[in-house]
Protein backbone atom coordinates (compact mmCIF):
# COMPACT_ATOMS: atom_id res chain seq x y z
CA UNK A 1 0.00 0.00 0.00
CA UNK A 2 1.07 3.40 -0.83
CA UNK A 3 0.53 5.77 2.27
CA UNK A 4 -2.44 7.70 3.74
CA UNK A 5 -5.23 10.16 1.94
CA UNK A 6 -6.86 12.18 3.85
CA UNK A 7 -10.89 12.22 1.87
CA UNK A 8 -12.09 15.23 1.87
CA UNK A 9 -15.44 14.20 3.44
CA UNK A 10 -13.75 13.88 6.78
CA UNK A 11 -12.94 17.46 7.17
CA UNK A 12 -16.18 18.59 5.31
CA UNK A 13 -15.71 22.49 7.16
CA UNK A 14 -12.10 22.67 6.02
CA UNK A 15 -12.15 25.05 2.91
CA UNK A 16 -10.74 23.32 0.12
CA UNK A 17 -7.54 25.58 -0.34
CA UNK A 18 -6.69 25.10 3.56
CA UNK A 19 -7.16 21.89 3.19
CA UNK A 20 -4.88 21.43 0.22
CA UNK A 21 -2.32 23.54 2.26
CA UNK A 22 -2.45 21.82 5.07
CA UNK A 23 -1.84 17.98 3.54
CA UNK A 24 1.35 19.92 2.38
CA UNK A 25 1.82 20.90 5.28
CA UNK A 26 1.65 17.39 7.13
CA UNK A 27 3.42 15.76 4.87
CA UNK A 28 -0.12 14.08 3.25
CA UNK A 29 0.73 13.11 -0.30
CA UNK A 30 -2.96 12.51 -1.22
CA UNK A 31 -6.75 13.28 -0.86
CA UNK A 32 -10.10 12.08 -2.05
CA UNK A 33 -12.28 14.69 -3.13
CA UNK A 34 -16.07 14.82 -3.90
CA UNK A 35 -17.99 16.71 -6.40
CA UNK A 36 -20.33 19.21 -4.55
CA UNK A 37 -17.13 20.95 -3.16
CA UNK A 38 -15.31 20.19 -5.99
CA UNK A 39 -17.67 22.18 -8.25
CA UNK A 40 -18.81 24.96 -5.60
CA UNK A 41 -14.83 25.81 -5.56
CA UNK A 42 -14.65 24.94 -9.28
CA UNK A 43 -13.61 21.93 -11.15
CA UNK A 44 -10.56 23.18 -13.25
CA UNK A 45 -9.41 25.49 -10.33
CA UNK A 46 -9.54 22.68 -8.37
CA UNK A 47 -7.67 20.42 -10.29
CA UNK A 48 -5.02 23.12 -10.74
CA UNK A 49 -4.50 23.82 -6.95
CA UNK A 50 -4.10 20.34 -6.44
CA UNK A 51 -2.16 19.39 -9.23
CA UNK A 52 0.45 22.03 -8.12
CA UNK A 53 0.52 21.07 -4.61
CA UNK A 54 1.64 18.00 -5.79
CA UNK A 55 -1.24 16.06 -4.30
CA UNK A 56 -2.48 12.54 -6.31
CA UNK A 57 -5.99 12.53 -6.33
CA UNK A 58 -7.12 9.14 -5.10
CA UNK A 59 -10.81 8.63 -5.56
CA UNK A 60 -13.60 11.34 -6.08
CA UNK A 61 -16.58 10.84 -4.18
CA UNK A 62 -19.40 10.03 -5.95
CA UNK A 63 -21.48 9.01 -8.98
CA UNK A 64 -24.13 6.43 -8.76
CA UNK A 65 -27.90 7.17 -7.42
CA UNK A 66 -29.22 5.10 -10.32
CA UNK A 67 -32.77 4.92 -9.17
CA UNK A 68 -32.94 9.17 -10.23
CA UNK A 69 -34.30 9.38 -14.12
CA UNK A 70 -31.11 11.76 -14.95
CA UNK A 71 -28.63 8.87 -13.63
CA UNK A 72 -27.04 8.75 -16.80
CA UNK A 73 -26.35 12.08 -17.69
CA UNK A 74 -25.29 12.79 -14.02
CA UNK A 75 -22.94 10.09 -14.31
CA UNK A 76 -21.32 11.26 -17.73
CA UNK A 77 -20.65 14.73 -15.85
CA UNK A 78 -18.93 13.12 -12.99
CA UNK A 79 -16.86 10.58 -15.31
CA UNK A 80 -15.83 14.24 -16.58
CA UNK A 81 -15.23 15.62 -13.67
CA UNK A 82 -12.73 12.75 -12.32
CA UNK A 83 -10.91 13.21 -15.33
CA UNK A 84 -10.32 16.74 -15.27
CA UNK A 85 -9.28 16.09 -11.34
CA UNK A 86 -6.49 13.16 -12.50
CA UNK A 87 -7.97 10.77 -10.47
CA UNK A 88 -8.69 7.11 -11.97
CA UNK A 89 -11.19 6.42 -10.00
CA UNK A 90 -14.56 7.25 -9.58
CA UNK A 91 -16.93 5.73 -6.45
CA UNK A 92 -20.03 4.60 -7.22
CA UNK A 93 -22.79 4.68 -4.74
CA UNK A 94 -25.72 3.04 -6.43
CA UNK A 95 -28.64 4.47 -4.84
CA UNK A 96 -31.49 2.56 -2.82
CA UNK A 97 -35.10 1.38 -3.58
CA UNK A 98 -36.96 3.68 -6.24
CA UNK A 99 -39.99 5.84 -4.66
CA UNK A 100 -42.72 3.07 -3.32
CA UNK A 101 -40.76 -0.15 -5.01
CA UNK A 102 -39.89 -3.10 -2.52
CA UNK A 103 -37.95 -4.56 -5.73
CA UNK A 104 -34.65 -5.03 -4.21
CA UNK A 105 -33.43 -7.62 -6.76
CA UNK A 106 -34.74 -5.81 -9.28
CA UNK A 107 -33.15 -2.48 -8.26
CA UNK A 108 -29.75 -4.35 -8.22
CA UNK A 109 -30.31 -5.91 -11.68
CA UNK A 110 -30.63 -2.03 -12.85
CA UNK A 111 -27.41 -0.95 -10.76
CA UNK A 112 -26.20 -3.38 -12.85
CA UNK A 113 -26.86 -2.47 -16.37
CA UNK A 114 -26.44 1.24 -15.64
CA UNK A 115 -22.78 0.20 -15.46
CA UNK A 116 -22.78 -1.39 -17.79
CA UNK A 117 -24.08 1.23 -19.68
CA UNK A 118 -21.20 3.76 -18.34
CA UNK A 119 -17.90 1.40 -18.94
CA UNK A 120 -16.98 3.00 -22.42
CA UNK A 121 -17.62 6.13 -21.17
CA UNK A 122 -15.44 5.57 -17.91
CA UNK A 123 -13.05 3.63 -20.64
CA UNK A 124 -13.03 6.86 -23.11
CA UNK A 125 -12.27 8.78 -19.74
CA UNK A 126 -9.43 6.74 -18.25
CA UNK A 127 -11.75 6.38 -15.08
CA UNK A 128 -12.55 3.41 -12.94
CA UNK A 129 -15.96 3.14 -11.75
CA UNK A 130 -16.17 1.68 -8.20
CA UNK A 131 -18.37 0.44 -6.75
CA UNK A 132 -19.08 0.77 -3.21
CA UNK A 133 -21.08 -1.45 -1.01
CA UNK A 134 -22.79 0.56 1.99
CA UNK A 135 -23.90 -0.97 5.68
CA UNK A 136 -26.88 -2.63 5.13
CA UNK A 137 -28.44 0.34 7.17
CA UNK A 138 -28.29 2.19 4.01
CA UNK A 139 -30.03 -0.50 1.89
CA UNK A 140 -33.87 0.94 0.99
CA UNK A 141 -32.79 4.71 0.96
CA UNK A 142 -29.15 5.29 -0.32
CA UNK A 143 -27.26 1.96 -1.56
CA UNK A 144 -29.17 -1.48 -2.39
CA UNK A 145 -25.79 -2.91 -2.73
CA UNK A 146 -25.16 -4.05 0.93
CA UNK A 147 -21.60 -6.31 0.86
CA UNK A 148 -18.50 -6.55 -0.93
CA UNK A 149 -19.87 -10.17 -2.54
CA UNK A 150 -22.45 -8.02 -4.05
CA UNK A 151 -20.52 -5.64 -5.87
CA UNK A 152 -17.94 -8.18 -7.26
CA UNK A 153 -21.12 -10.09 -8.62
CA UNK A 154 -21.67 -6.46 -10.11
CA UNK A 155 -19.03 -6.01 -11.63
CA UNK A 156 -17.92 -8.69 -12.59
CA UNK A 157 -19.40 -8.88 -16.43
CA UNK A 158 -17.03 -5.83 -17.43
CA UNK A 159 -13.29 -5.55 -17.69
CA UNK A 160 -11.76 -5.23 -13.74
CA UNK A 161 -9.94 -2.03 -15.66
CA UNK A 162 -13.28 -0.32 -15.90
CA UNK A 163 -15.44 -1.40 -12.59
CA UNK A 164 -13.34 -2.04 -9.50
CA UNK A 165 -15.19 -2.05 -5.67
CA UNK A 166 -14.57 -0.15 -2.66
CA UNK A 167 -13.42 -1.86 0.53
CA UNK A 168 -14.50 0.51 3.14
CA UNK A 169 -14.14 -0.74 6.81
CA UNK A 170 -17.17 0.83 7.88
CA UNK A 171 -19.71 -0.57 5.67
CA UNK A 172 -17.95 -4.32 5.99
CA UNK A 173 -16.64 -4.78 9.03
CA UNK A 174 -19.75 -6.67 10.49
CA UNK A 175 -19.68 -8.92 7.51
CA UNK A 176 -18.05 -12.45 8.19
CA UNK A 177 -17.80 -13.41 4.64
CA UNK A 178 -15.41 -10.09 3.88
CA UNK A 179 -12.45 -11.77 4.56
CA UNK A 180 -13.51 -14.17 1.31
CA UNK A 181 -14.71 -11.42 -0.38
CA UNK A 182 -11.53 -9.22 0.36
CA UNK A 183 -9.43 -12.47 -1.33
CA UNK A 184 -11.66 -12.42 -4.39
CA UNK A 185 -11.58 -8.75 -4.97
CA UNK A 186 -7.64 -9.33 -5.11
CA UNK A 187 -8.40 -12.54 -7.19
CA UNK A 188 -10.62 -10.60 -9.35
CA UNK A 189 -8.57 -7.63 -9.95
CA UNK A 190 -11.47 -5.45 -8.58
CA UNK A 191 -10.14 -3.51 -5.57
CA UNK A 192 -10.31 0.25 -6.51
CA UNK A 193 -10.18 1.96 -3.24
CA UNK A 194 -9.58 1.33 0.09
CA UNK A 195 -11.40 3.09 3.28
CA UNK A 196 -10.70 3.38 6.90
CA UNK A 197 -13.64 4.59 9.16
CA UNK A 198 -14.65 3.38 12.42
CA UNK A 199 -18.05 2.16 13.73
CA UNK A 200 -19.49 4.10 17.14
CA UNK A 201 -22.31 4.05 18.87
CA UNK A 202 -24.69 5.16 19.68
CA UNK A 203 -25.97 5.52 16.39
CA UNK A 204 -27.94 9.48 15.51
CA UNK A 205 -31.10 10.00 14.18
CA UNK A 206 -30.91 9.63 10.37
CA UNK A 207 -27.53 7.40 11.11
CA UNK A 208 -24.93 8.92 8.09
CA UNK A 209 -23.03 11.08 10.37
CA UNK A 210 -22.28 8.70 12.92
CA UNK A 211 -18.51 7.63 11.90
CA UNK A 212 -15.41 7.29 14.00
CA UNK A 213 -12.02 8.26 13.20
CA UNK A 214 -10.14 4.83 12.93
CA UNK A 215 -9.18 3.56 16.31
CA UNK A 216 -12.15 5.09 17.66
CA UNK A 217 -14.72 2.19 17.77
CA UNK A 218 -15.64 -1.83 16.94
CA UNK A 219 -13.43 -2.30 14.05
CA UNK A 220 -10.74 -4.54 13.80
CA UNK A 221 -8.59 -1.83 11.55
CA UNK A 222 -5.03 -4.04 11.14
CA UNK A 223 -7.07 -7.35 10.32
CA UNK A 224 -8.66 -5.20 7.58
CA UNK A 225 -5.44 -3.38 6.55
CA UNK A 226 -3.26 -6.46 6.52
CA UNK A 227 -6.02 -8.87 4.28
CA UNK A 228 -6.23 -5.72 1.79
CA UNK A 229 -2.08 -5.76 1.56
CA UNK A 230 -2.54 -9.47 1.36
CA UNK A 231 -4.24 -8.81 -2.24
CA UNK A 232 -1.03 -6.90 -3.53
CA UNK A 233 -2.96 -3.65 -3.02
CA UNK A 234 -1.07 -1.06 -4.09
CA UNK A 235 -3.11 2.06 -3.72
CA UNK A 236 -3.46 5.08 -1.09
CA UNK A 237 -5.37 3.92 2.23
CA UNK A 238 -7.87 7.05 2.36
CA UNK A 239 -9.73 8.25 6.01
CA UNK A 240 -13.35 9.20 5.56
CA UNK A 241 -15.65 9.75 8.27
CA UNK A 242 -18.35 11.44 8.03
CA UNK A 243 -19.43 12.87 12.00
CA UNK A 244 -20.80 16.01 13.00
CA UNK A 245 -18.40 16.38 15.91
CA UNK A 246 -15.50 15.14 13.47
CA UNK A 247 -16.42 18.59 11.65
CA UNK A 248 -16.97 20.87 13.82
CA UNK A 249 -12.89 20.45 14.98
CA UNK A 250 -10.19 21.91 13.27
CA UNK A 251 -9.10 20.23 9.93
CA UNK A 252 -5.51 20.49 10.75
CA UNK A 253 -6.28 18.57 14.32
CA UNK A 254 -8.48 15.71 12.56
CA UNK A 255 -5.96 15.50 10.23
CA UNK A 256 -3.53 14.51 12.81
CA UNK A 257 -5.82 12.19 14.38
CA UNK A 258 -6.79 10.38 10.78
CA UNK A 259 -2.78 10.27 9.85
CA UNK A 260 -2.69 8.47 13.63
CA UNK A 261 -5.07 6.13 13.20
CA UNK A 262 -4.08 5.14 9.24
CA UNK A 263 -0.23 4.18 11.11
CA UNK A 264 -1.86 2.40 13.45
CA UNK A 265 -4.21 0.54 11.20
CA UNK A 266 -1.15 -0.37 8.65
CA UNK A 267 1.46 -0.68 11.32
CA UNK B 1 -48.38 -21.42 9.09
CA UNK B 2 -51.31 -21.07 12.19
CA UNK B 3 -51.79 -17.84 11.85
CA UNK B 4 -51.51 -14.01 13.87
CA UNK B 5 -49.65 -13.45 16.89
CA UNK B 6 -48.88 -10.63 18.49
CA UNK B 7 -46.29 -10.09 19.86
CA UNK B 8 -46.22 -7.78 23.41
CA UNK B 9 -43.11 -5.36 22.02
CA UNK B 10 -45.34 -3.92 19.55
CA UNK B 11 -47.94 -2.66 22.27
CA UNK B 12 -45.58 -2.03 24.53
CA UNK B 13 -47.50 0.40 26.29
CA UNK B 14 -50.50 -2.21 26.70
CA UNK B 15 -50.79 -3.53 30.27
CA UNK B 16 -51.06 -7.41 29.59
CA UNK B 17 -54.41 -7.77 31.40
CA UNK B 18 -56.16 -5.58 28.62
CA UNK B 19 -53.54 -6.45 25.77
CA UNK B 20 -54.90 -10.60 26.60
CA UNK B 21 -58.76 -9.05 26.36
CA UNK B 22 -58.10 -6.61 23.74
CA UNK B 23 -55.98 -10.09 21.93
CA UNK B 24 -59.60 -12.43 22.85
CA UNK B 25 -62.12 -9.70 21.77
CA UNK B 26 -60.12 -9.61 18.48
CA UNK B 27 -60.26 -13.21 17.40
CA UNK B 28 -56.25 -13.79 18.08
CA UNK B 29 -55.57 -17.35 19.59
CA UNK B 30 -51.52 -16.40 20.18
CA UNK B 31 -49.12 -13.49 21.38
CA UNK B 32 -45.37 -13.56 22.16
CA UNK B 33 -44.21 -12.06 25.65
CA UNK B 34 -41.13 -10.14 26.73
CA UNK B 35 -39.27 -11.44 30.09
CA UNK B 36 -39.26 -7.83 31.69
CA UNK B 37 -43.27 -7.12 31.16
CA UNK B 38 -43.51 -10.77 32.03
CA UNK B 39 -41.78 -10.50 35.54
CA UNK B 40 -43.41 -6.84 36.30
CA UNK B 41 -46.58 -8.60 36.66
CA UNK B 42 -45.80 -11.91 37.51
CA UNK B 43 -44.82 -14.90 35.68
CA UNK B 44 -46.75 -17.10 36.93
CA UNK B 45 -50.22 -14.85 37.12
CA UNK B 46 -48.99 -14.07 33.98
CA UNK B 47 -48.99 -17.55 32.78
CA UNK B 48 -52.55 -18.56 34.41
CA UNK B 49 -54.07 -15.22 32.58
CA UNK B 50 -53.34 -16.42 29.03
CA UNK B 51 -54.04 -19.92 29.69
CA UNK B 52 -57.12 -19.30 30.92
CA UNK B 53 -57.82 -16.70 27.97
CA UNK B 54 -56.89 -20.05 25.92
CA UNK B 55 -54.27 -18.26 24.31
CA UNK B 56 -50.99 -19.94 23.28
CA UNK B 57 -47.97 -18.38 23.52
CA UNK B 58 -45.88 -18.04 20.79
CA UNK B 59 -42.43 -17.04 22.21
CA UNK B 60 -40.86 -15.47 24.86
CA UNK B 61 -38.31 -12.88 24.62
CA UNK B 62 -35.31 -12.45 25.45
CA UNK B 63 -32.42 -14.67 26.63
CA UNK B 64 -28.66 -14.43 25.10
CA UNK B 65 -26.59 -11.50 26.06
CA UNK B 66 -23.98 -13.79 26.17
CA UNK B 67 -20.88 -11.23 26.54
CA UNK B 68 -22.74 -10.18 30.11
CA UNK B 69 -20.75 -12.12 32.86
CA UNK B 70 -24.18 -13.57 34.56
CA UNK B 71 -25.35 -14.87 31.24
CA UNK B 72 -25.55 -18.72 32.18
CA UNK B 73 -27.42 -17.95 35.03
CA UNK B 74 -29.88 -15.30 33.63
CA UNK B 75 -30.18 -17.64 30.81
CA UNK B 76 -31.43 -20.58 33.03
CA UNK B 77 -34.10 -17.96 34.74
CA UNK B 78 -35.19 -17.31 30.90
CA UNK B 79 -35.83 -20.57 30.16
CA UNK B 80 -37.39 -21.82 33.34
CA UNK B 81 -39.67 -18.45 32.65
CA UNK B 82 -40.63 -19.58 28.88
CA UNK B 83 -41.82 -23.24 30.68
CA UNK B 84 -44.01 -21.61 33.27
CA UNK B 85 -45.96 -19.47 30.40
CA UNK B 86 -45.90 -22.80 28.82
CA UNK B 87 -43.97 -21.07 25.22
CA UNK B 88 -41.29 -23.67 23.78
CA UNK B 89 -39.55 -21.41 22.55
CA UNK B 90 -37.17 -18.45 24.11
CA UNK B 91 -36.14 -16.00 21.75
CA UNK B 92 -32.06 -15.34 22.37
CA UNK B 93 -30.94 -12.01 21.21
CA UNK B 94 -27.03 -12.81 21.49
CA UNK B 95 -25.22 -9.65 22.51
CA UNK B 96 -22.68 -7.68 21.06
CA UNK B 97 -18.91 -7.21 21.48
CA UNK B 98 -17.48 -7.27 25.12
CA UNK B 99 -16.45 -3.67 26.35
CA UNK B 100 -13.47 -2.85 24.44
CA UNK B 101 -12.77 -5.98 22.37
CA UNK B 102 -12.98 -6.01 18.47
CA UNK B 103 -12.55 -9.68 18.34
CA UNK B 104 -16.03 -10.86 16.21
CA UNK B 105 -15.02 -14.11 15.54
CA UNK B 106 -14.33 -14.60 19.09
CA UNK B 107 -17.54 -12.80 20.25
CA UNK B 108 -19.56 -15.54 17.69
CA UNK B 109 -17.38 -18.75 18.75
CA UNK B 110 -18.42 -18.25 22.63
CA UNK B 111 -21.90 -17.32 21.48
CA UNK B 112 -21.94 -20.63 19.90
CA UNK B 113 -20.02 -22.24 23.28
CA UNK B 114 -22.69 -20.75 25.79
CA UNK B 115 -25.34 -21.75 23.92
CA UNK B 116 -24.16 -25.35 24.21
CA UNK B 117 -23.84 -25.30 27.47
CA UNK B 118 -27.63 -24.04 27.84
CA UNK B 119 -28.71 -27.16 25.20
CA UNK B 120 -29.12 -29.73 28.46
CA UNK B 121 -31.20 -27.07 30.47
CA UNK B 122 -33.27 -26.30 27.70
CA UNK B 123 -34.09 -30.11 26.99
CA UNK B 124 -34.90 -30.88 30.10
CA UNK B 125 -37.37 -27.89 30.73
CA UNK B 126 -39.08 -28.63 26.79
CA UNK B 127 -37.76 -25.02 25.85
CA UNK B 128 -35.91 -24.48 22.26
CA UNK B 129 -33.38 -21.70 21.86
CA UNK B 130 -34.12 -19.61 18.79
CA UNK B 131 -31.29 -17.70 17.80
CA UNK B 132 -32.50 -14.14 15.94
CA UNK B 133 -30.10 -12.69 13.74
CA UNK B 134 -30.43 -9.25 14.07
CA UNK B 135 -29.52 -6.35 11.36
CA UNK B 136 -25.95 -5.59 11.13
CA UNK B 137 -26.28 -2.39 12.32
CA UNK B 138 -26.76 -4.09 16.06
CA UNK B 139 -23.38 -5.68 15.63
CA UNK B 140 -21.32 -3.61 18.22
CA UNK B 141 -23.57 -3.08 21.17
CA UNK B 142 -26.75 -5.87 20.97
CA UNK B 143 -26.06 -8.80 18.67
CA UNK B 144 -22.92 -9.87 16.74
CA UNK B 145 -25.15 -12.69 14.79
CA UNK B 146 -25.99 -10.88 12.06
CA UNK B 147 -27.36 -12.60 8.93
CA UNK B 148 -29.35 -15.73 9.24
CA UNK B 149 -26.48 -18.45 7.73
CA UNK B 150 -24.30 -17.05 10.82
CA UNK B 151 -27.76 -18.26 13.15
CA UNK B 152 -27.56 -21.22 11.37
CA UNK B 153 -23.98 -22.53 11.45
CA UNK B 154 -24.09 -21.65 15.25
CA UNK B 155 -27.39 -23.86 15.74
CA UNK B 156 -25.75 -26.40 13.67
CA UNK B 157 -23.83 -28.50 16.16
CA UNK B 158 -26.85 -29.14 18.18
CA UNK B 159 -30.23 -30.96 17.91
CA UNK B 160 -32.58 -29.19 15.82
CA UNK B 161 -35.38 -29.76 18.43
CA UNK B 162 -32.92 -27.94 20.90
CA UNK B 163 -32.12 -25.21 19.03
CA UNK B 164 -33.44 -22.94 16.30
CA UNK B 165 -33.41 -19.98 14.07
CA UNK B 166 -35.64 -16.78 14.08
CA UNK B 167 -36.33 -15.12 11.02
CA UNK B 168 -37.69 -11.39 11.46
CA UNK B 169 -38.00 -9.72 8.22
CA UNK B 170 -36.54 -6.58 9.41
CA UNK B 171 -33.35 -8.00 10.42
CA UNK B 172 -32.78 -9.58 6.99
CA UNK B 173 -34.45 -7.95 3.96
CA UNK B 174 -31.45 -6.69 2.77
CA UNK B 175 -29.64 -9.86 2.08
CA UNK B 176 -29.74 -11.59 -1.02
CA UNK B 177 -28.51 -15.09 0.90
CA UNK B 178 -31.54 -14.96 2.74
CA UNK B 179 -34.11 -16.47 0.05
CA UNK B 180 -31.58 -19.10 0.08
CA UNK B 181 -30.89 -19.22 4.07
CA UNK B 182 -34.83 -19.38 4.63
CA UNK B 183 -34.25 -22.71 2.52
CA UNK B 184 -31.88 -24.19 4.34
CA UNK B 185 -33.64 -23.08 7.74
CA UNK B 186 -36.00 -25.61 6.27
CA UNK B 187 -34.27 -28.27 5.42
CA UNK B 188 -32.24 -28.17 8.99
CA UNK B 189 -35.40 -28.07 10.22
CA UNK B 190 -34.48 -25.22 12.74
CA UNK B 191 -36.94 -22.62 11.79
CA UNK B 192 -38.32 -21.73 15.37
CA UNK B 193 -39.95 -18.46 14.83
CA UNK B 194 -41.36 -15.92 11.92
CA UNK B 195 -41.98 -12.33 12.58
CA UNK B 196 -42.89 -9.29 10.64
CA UNK B 197 -41.49 -5.62 10.74
CA UNK B 198 -41.45 -3.42 8.21
CA UNK B 199 -38.39 -1.37 7.41
CA UNK B 200 -39.05 2.66 7.41
CA UNK B 201 -36.92 5.60 7.26
CA UNK B 202 -35.17 7.52 8.87
CA UNK B 203 -34.27 5.80 11.44
CA UNK B 204 -34.20 7.66 14.61
CA UNK B 205 -31.53 8.60 17.06
CA UNK B 206 -29.80 5.16 18.62
CA UNK B 207 -32.05 2.66 15.66
CA UNK B 208 -33.55 0.10 17.80
CA UNK B 209 -37.02 2.07 17.82
CA UNK B 210 -37.16 2.62 14.03
CA UNK B 211 -39.60 0.03 12.68
CA UNK B 212 -42.52 0.05 11.17
CA UNK B 213 -45.99 -2.25 10.68
CA UNK B 214 -46.14 -4.53 8.28
CA UNK B 215 -46.75 -2.71 4.75
CA UNK B 216 -45.40 0.63 6.01
CA UNK B 217 -42.08 0.08 4.10
CA UNK B 218 -39.58 -1.43 2.09
CA UNK B 219 -39.74 -5.22 2.45
CA UNK B 220 -41.67 -7.31 0.45
CA UNK B 221 -43.08 -8.95 3.30
CA UNK B 222 -45.16 -11.44 0.94
CA UNK B 223 -41.94 -12.69 -0.66
CA UNK B 224 -40.77 -13.90 3.07
CA UNK B 225 -44.25 -15.35 3.74
CA UNK B 226 -43.92 -17.18 0.85
CA UNK B 227 -40.75 -18.39 1.33
CA UNK B 228 -40.95 -19.05 5.00
CA UNK B 229 -44.39 -21.15 4.00
CA UNK B 230 -42.64 -23.21 1.21
CA UNK B 231 -40.32 -24.51 4.18
CA UNK B 232 -44.01 -26.25 5.77
CA UNK B 233 -43.46 -24.50 8.98
CA UNK B 234 -46.84 -24.48 10.85
CA UNK B 235 -46.07 -22.05 13.40
CA UNK B 236 -47.77 -18.12 14.49
CA UNK B 237 -46.46 -15.73 12.33
CA UNK B 238 -45.70 -12.72 15.14
CA UNK B 239 -45.56 -9.22 14.43
CA UNK B 240 -43.25 -7.26 16.32
CA UNK B 241 -42.58 -3.66 15.97
CA UNK B 242 -40.44 -1.56 18.35
CA UNK B 243 -41.71 2.00 17.65
CA UNK B 244 -42.02 4.71 20.04
CA UNK B 245 -45.33 6.48 17.52
CA UNK B 246 -46.74 3.27 17.31
CA UNK B 247 -46.47 2.65 21.34
CA UNK B 248 -48.21 5.90 21.40
CA UNK B 249 -51.48 4.81 19.81
CA UNK B 250 -53.70 2.77 21.56
CA UNK B 251 -53.07 -1.03 21.74
CA UNK B 252 -56.43 -2.05 20.03
CA UNK B 253 -55.18 0.59 16.75
CA UNK B 254 -52.34 -0.78 16.24
CA UNK B 255 -53.75 -4.64 16.60
CA UNK B 256 -56.01 -4.24 14.13
CA UNK B 257 -53.38 -2.90 11.77
CA UNK B 258 -50.78 -5.68 12.70
CA UNK B 259 -53.44 -7.94 11.83
CA UNK B 260 -54.35 -6.39 8.42
CA UNK B 261 -50.51 -6.36 7.73
CA UNK B 262 -50.22 -9.92 8.54
CA UNK B 263 -52.87 -10.57 6.18
CA UNK B 264 -51.37 -8.30 3.36
CA UNK B 265 -48.75 -10.38 3.78
CA UNK B 266 -49.63 -14.07 3.96
CA UNK B 267 -52.43 -13.49 1.56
Amino acid sequence: MRGFSLNQATTKRWPLDELVAGCVEAGVEALGLWREEVSEYGTEKAAALVREAGLTVTSLCRGGFFQQPDWYDENRRAIDQAATLGTDTLVLVSGGLPDGSRDIDGARRHIGEAIGALVPDAQAAGVRLAIEPLHPMFCSDRCVVATLDQALDLAAPYPAAAVGVVIDTYHLWWDDKVWDGIARAGREDRLASFQLADWITPLPAGVLLGRGLPGTGSVDMRRFAHAVRETGFDGFVEVEVFNEEVWARPGADVLAEAIAGYEAAVA
